[in-house]
């Protein structure tokens, strides 16, 4: 009896312009093109570029970062037409596995400018910073954050199927909505762009109607999940996706090595190229019969586990830092989450951007812990300790060690 | 040598009301008179009253919880002075236990009136209703959530040192300027309230001014802890809580048999009477060395584990039920989150107050997925499968089984 | 509606001996009356008293150790007749809790006498020792054996059906078949001994043939388990238990703290008297339907855990401490993997005695590796670090901590 | 700064056979020339055959596990010389990741015939048998055991340092002395046998000499660790072996994708070839320093979690089949333990020798529970419910399912 190993339906060519290739996309809309047809109940491997489509380099400085170009980023694999998925469907994605190309074994986690990107604490940190990680294995440590190492809580940031017209429609009005009505300083959204949208192998005026309508990657949606960037959707996972256009048009890609819950510097976990290995299969007319329209999702076994007594565990409220109480609001009680935390790990000698970078990266456990005692919502951060190679407990005196620093811009050195 | 039991530093007298008892008070005040001493490194038993003072009944009616008196609850154990504990330091307080009394093996979840109290899905599910959970052991079960046992992630709900006279008049301010600048058609904070105040032995003037400026105890607050109803807090954990006044006067109560993450419905957490066991010491100027003004906590390693693949897990994004995209909103995400389970209980047969009942009581996990991807945070959560009797995965089919109801009030029935 | 504590079946009387107490016994035999009726379905607690009838102090000699009376020992509580239950059922035994008595926080953990009971490693250590433990919650700590600190897997040693009359016989065949072999210059195993036999509510006769024909209580058995000494059999534990006789007869006892794997030292788990709280109900026809001889079990929920990176595991074959080599001997397997844990301790500064009696009742793991690489059997023993309150790792250079002692017997002194 | 992958310290080439490969040795002794050399805190892949050097075909039949020639196994990847050990130091095994090749996608579990390698229930079990499991991604599942699926815990069952000259002469002193005084109807060890000895590189002289003295592989021993066959030294473990010649001369190999306690079937695990990642540092002086002569592990965080209640748990104890009780033998009680798991299968319509086969090769937990009741050892066998795709517990009835066939002889057919 043969024996082959499984099929690669989509590939990564490292020597060419991502844009260039037919196969990834960085838009959602009904009409892109599928690049494959997969089977009910078919196991593929798919191949994925990093989120950047590679602007980030292996390096020692923020410049990359700081300089990144966000219309170009979030080129997904596929779609893919999934062979008897129709509309009201779910569809079964379990993930088998996820690696690192064996010869690009690191990855990135980046704190971008705040005026190009930003993050959680933006207002805090605006500048940019950058760690590099280093793959060994199942394990990655840095050298622009030392005394860390950890194995990966692998996973995609983005999965999703394809938008019906009248779910894009609706999303391109409620977004709309909240720009139209936005006075804060800074965006809110983020409206369709034509500018450099990859709509897989469309061209002409398919290609203009895909980029002049096209959804944007950056925030997951209810109807389809996307860019959910949920830390423990990792290697063992099924998830349970709607189906909301013939074939379902599933993508895929933004490959997290790791990930902490918020993924807090924005371009916050530890981002790279690889490869997914996933099983899909059809469960006929399951949004009926699971009553849901969102996604849902068992995770895997195979999760890192600490036991929770190693989980130091840090508490926020929404007070922010200038003494304002806001009403019940858990977006602000996590921010102060992560300031106690990185507040806590300036005694190791980390400077605050390191350890921005690390909460980013690292798998720390945000909780949504009471949301219900007004005025105050309560937030938990939990910090695995076994991550650290010094003893992290609060009671025991902290030695010195040589911190050194993450990459900053050129002009900071 | 001889051996002796672990002395009780306040006991709860059953046949007395409350506010009548000097161990016990509901405000949050430097001047609060201490109950007793406790030595650095001493362990004791506290009793304390559940968070009504006794006014919600075992039977089958939600009236009472319909009349609830909230000016009239969290009766907490202390203050307790413990011995050596300056401002600056902090108190390790280590919980040893957490135990039901023998003779009242039940507690209570219960959804309160919207214009009484109210709750996190109020909008939706704006009538009172409760369950009542019965304890066997470590487990509990409900008569009015049937297919469902767990045992308890028994915690108290409130634990803190007593505020200083300037961290109180903050409190104040902060919370005072919210009230002020309201416009929401609802309570945003609770302003100090004299009537039914009850300042312990303190009496007279005394009295009077505790009642004036008390803080009230609904909210955590990030300076002391407080009602932080944080379910993982449970036994075995060893919390480090900020030190604000000589003899830190530490108080504590509102013991939860379980909770869900967020304890949604408010009343949300299996309610009880009980007594907690607690190990006091004293990290002396701890809060320069630690680097911090908020509580810091390690969990116990005894909590109910089930595998992360028996966690059932939903996803919520800042997309509010009326299609209203909200920028960044955990509190919105969260709150679709909770919609999305109650959805998905429907198919088993429990009525939506029964699902947001066992959300609000049972070990759920609620985490910050993403918060950065605009404009929509993402969140989720994590019902654990093993709590329930039937097989829930979303590919079996669910049989029909009589859910039964929860208690509603008299004149729905 | 009212509400209730859970009954007690049986109660300990402390200031009367157990011998003179009706509701235990220390054989098996079907014949003992049972001591009370139980509901199918019902919960009920039982007291126990601790495996030696009371005959241990909590103080700082090993007198009673050396001088223990064995055929006093294992007082059981019951039988209890479970109603519906026949010979063919099997018995659902759920494990609610397990708690010592509050006003007795202690219990002990003994090297018995090589001369008087022995242990695992007695050849090695002969002499008797006894550690006494303070129970502070969930907790124990010990001053014979400094820097060590847990939480109790809290589990009854012993829990099993009466045998029938053929169970029985077949008992005594085939462990008198091992004795009239025994070429050993030990006991292999205890007939029969009517001296200090306690029968229950039987006398006369019946009293005396109970006492001549019933089965020791040393060792667990696969017809009813017995005293099969499973640490993990804890709280939440669901045992299915063969029955024998009409009614089940039901008993248990030997109550343990806490227990290493093997329970090493023989008196080695934490012993203690206190209440069992079990919920009963009978599988009829259990035994064709589930097609087992013998007893089977579902562990709680609420184990410890530590992560599985936090046991120090230490390995073991059968070639004995003389250089000889043994064939597939997992015993010897096992007591070689001790001894290498017991040399590791060392460098902390624990005399031997101390790390025999941290194995026999610290939560340890001890598993069969590899049963059929000839000639070597290979056993594994993880050492829980977590339990130190020091940094356990085998790269950390140890500081040198006052270990003080374990109780010695008076003439050691 | 460039970055590049992994270097591979040795390869396999599957078109040559591997006895004409001189990175690979089926024996140990101090003399077989080193494959190469590794730094010290290198990281490096090495190819691994699997242990039976391609014997074992993904097919149908069990003819070649009834013919496998047992001369020729255990071709072990090395010896590397680890730069800086020297005898006495400790060599610091940090396995980063184990993987199948990518070709390669699937693995075996055979049964050996009783007359040929046999296996640990052989008396009852004496014909081949076999499974052939397909990988996908970090899961596997086998035609010939339907129903069953599970993520591996994967590891090398192989791994040690050379003997030097004095510890090979102790192996075969006792060992000899073992094999001289056998009364059993079986092998109770294997001499060394010149007959297909491997020894590497080493020709003329060397390798008769390597072929007449060096031992063979099978067993584990305590002096360097060797086919210990732990299933839990897996992805993230980190592996304290001592050396005993200068370089240490270290060898890996026999990987499997997964292994249940004891390896029961002999050829239990589930058998594959592969690639494992190692990091090696040297700690010196670290025999005297830990204390020990015999390997110590720490596991990783990594490895599959089910929460202990989902394992449904066997007990044995040491009375034999035929009813004949053993004293205090842990290995007669671990046969009895996986005979009653074996027994409670059948309810499902699983054949023993599936059983047999899926106890070898599926995480199954075999825990030594009590070692001193006499005159019964007390083990257990924990059965992970979740790799089952269907409700195992045992009050729910079974539904028949098709149950299939494991592979047996084609005269068996």
């Amino acid at each position: 009896m043969g024996v082959k190993g499984i099929r690669t339906a989509v590939k990564c060519d490292f020597d060419k312009p991502v844009d260039e290739q037919t196969g990834f996309h960085n838009r959602w809309h009904p009409d892109i093109p599928s690049v494959g047809t997969i089977a009910n109940g078919e196991v593929v491997k798919i191949e994925c570029f990093d989120w950047t489509g590679g602007q980030i380099g292996n390096n020692d400085s923020a410049d990359d970062v700081r300089d990144v170009d966000l219309t170009k980023i979030h080129y997904l694999s596929g779609p893919f037409h999934i062979e008897t998925a129709e509309p009201g469907d779910i569809l079964v994605v379990e993930i088998q596995d996820v690696q690192p190309f064996q010869d690009q074994p690191w990855g990135f986690t980046g704190v971008f400018d705040k005026k190009n990107g930003g993050g959680f604490l933006d207002d805090l940190y605006p500048e940019p910073a950058k760690a590099i990680w280093d793959f060994e294995g199942i394990f990655c440590s840095s050298r622009h954050i030392p005394h860390v190492r950890f194995p990966g809580l692998i996973h995609p940031g983005i999965l999703g199927n394809a938008p019906s017209a009248e779910v894009l429609a609706e999303w391109n009005r409620r977004e709309g909505e909240l720009i139209a009505a936005n006075t804060l300083a800074r965006d809110v959204a983020k409206p369709p762009e034509p500018m450099n949208a990859h709509a897989g192998s469309a061209d002409g005026e398919l290609k203009a109607k895909i980029a002049r309508e096209g959804a944007r990657t950056i925030p997951g949606r209810p109807e389809h999940g996307g860019n959910c960037d949920i830390k423990n959707l990792s290697r063992g996972s099924k998830v349970y996706l709607p189906v909301h256009v013939p074939g379902a048009k599933f993508s895929v890609g933004d490959l997290h090595f790791s990930e902490g819950d918020g993924e807090i510097s924005f371009c916050g976990a530890i981002e790279m190229a690889g490869i997914i290995t996933i099983k899909f299969s059809v469960l006929k007319d399951g949004m009926a019969q699971m009553g849901t329209q969102s996604p849902i999702y068992l995770p895997g076994p195979v999760e890192p586990h600490y036991g929770p007594s190693r989980y130091l565990t840090f508490e926020g409220f929404s007070v922010d830092e200038q003494g304002k109480q806001h009403y019940m609001d858990a977006t602000v009680a996590y921010r102060q989450t992560c300031l106690r935390t990185i507040e806590y790990l300036r005694r190791y000698g980390y400077n605050d951007y390191q350890s921005y970078l690390l909460l980013s990266g690292a798998p720390v456990q945000g909780h949504i812990a009471g949301i219900v005692d007004i005025p105050n919502a309560c937030t938990t951060l939990g910090l695995p300790m076994d991550i650290f190679d010094f003893d992290m407990r609060p009671e025991v005196k902290p030695e010195k060690l040589d911190m050194g620093s993450c990459a900053f811009t050129s002009d900071k050195k």
